[in-house]
């Protein structure tokens, strides 16, 4: 009889062609199947709670995979790391439910944007950060970014290629801050779920509203518009964190 | 006539031979050098804080240089930054008095050791901070760095093919302190000079302490000892930073 362990998950996705198993490159997804398929003796499937894309980092990211072996979570976590290379970890595993799913039980997904905001960047921030030298009005990107809490028709948002049956989605979570004392200004975002490239796309819009080429009430107009060439760019992937995922407890 | 310039660098020592140049390999100083020099159009030297090793990085190494070329400090740290990789990047160019020397005008180097307290290595950490999984009893660790403070014969803490005449230095800070909610525990210390891999014995030696293996009192033992087999192992590289590099503002 198989157990399912949820698995918590970090990474840098740097080196990565994204979460996702590809034809050709190398994924979390299938350095985790390649490692736990070594261990069990038989073909693993692990399913991911977000599928972060090519350069996209986390440090919570939550997947499951069903084994057949007889071994203990502690066992999972040092057995599949010495298989994993040194940019990909598993930070904790535990029993779950047979019929837990990473993806469709999780109830709230936390990400975290990182923009350094300096005329230099910081060789430490050149894999998770943006790099935006220009000056930026915070609290003006802060107060854009709080009109997106609630439940909305996130459409505007949404990147190409997206096969979505609804872009609905309610965001808990929509903040801007500057780290004291520090160049970065982090944006976090937390909802039941995402649209593809959201959370860039946002960041995109925020970046143009903090450097004045967009008043602060266009955020509300963008969103009404449900139009993708209405919002601003898409940030690049480097300053993305999948940071946790949350269930139920009763789906564990 | 030329000008001197005192630059501040941070760089990420990961894929470099160190801050010296040598005759194979990359090193920070060979980058600087052949930047300022394309960019002055005769060959430039540049003289730097501290001779940082391989794999040892840097948030604030200073480094003097004079260039012939009429340019101002923030042109330099454009024209420089454009010329080097992203994992070097020069903060910050101020205009020096033409006797400055980096190295021999130094008043306080500090420097800041990563140790990464968990039985699992965050894949963020992996480059900049040393693994120890084992339990470590912080306070005795901190109670025994505390004993460094001072003036001393550090002998028992020079790595081997050192030159230096004496082996006496001042430490005006030797601190180990726990970072609230992560494993991270970082060691501190500052002085007007350092011998050789210093740091990274006397970090060696810490964590020695921290597992039990020697009592806090041992330190001191250690220090009178003069003998380098008396201390602990070398702590890695890669949890090394130098952190700032102070002066006296007559010299700048």
């Amino acid at each position: 009889m198989s157990r399912t362990f949820k698995l918590t998950i970090a990474y840098d996705g740097s080196e990565f062609i994204g979460w996702q198993r590809q034809a050709s490159g190398v994924s979390i997804q299938g350095l985790l199947e390649d490692a736990l398929s070594e261990l069990d003796g038989r073909a693993v499937t692990v399913i991911g709670a977000g599928r972060t894309d090519a350069g996209v980092h986390a440090r919570g990211q939550v997947a499951a995979a069903a084994l057949e072996r007889d071994i203990d979570a502690a066992a999972v976590v040092r057995a599949v790391n010495i298989r994993l290379p040194a940019s990909v970890r598993i930070l904790d595993a535990t029993p779950a439910g047979k019929d837990f799913h990473a993806r469709f039980d999780a109830r709230l997904k936390s990400y975290r944007y990182r923009i350094w905001n300096a005329g230099v960047l910081s060789p430490f921030e050149r894999s998770y950060a943006w790099h935006v030298p220009m000056a930026l009005d915070v609290p003006a990107m802060a107060d854009a970014a709080a009109a997106l809490c609630g439940t909305h028709d996130f459409a505007a948002f949404q990147g190409t290629g997206s096969d979505t049956q609804t872009t609905v989605r309610t965001v808990t979570r929509s903040s801007v801050e500057r780290d004291a004392g520090s160049p970065l200004i982090v944006y976090d975002a937390a909802g039941a779920g995402f649209l593809r490239h959201m959370v860039r796309n946002i960041v995109g819009t925020l970046v143009e509203i903090g450097r004045g080429r967009r008043p602060v009430a266009s955020m509300g107009d963008v969103l009404a518009s449900r139009d993708r060439a209405a919002a601003g760019p898409t940030a690049p992937a480097q300053g993305l964190f999948l940071m946790a995922v949350a269930y139920d407890e009763q789906k564990l």
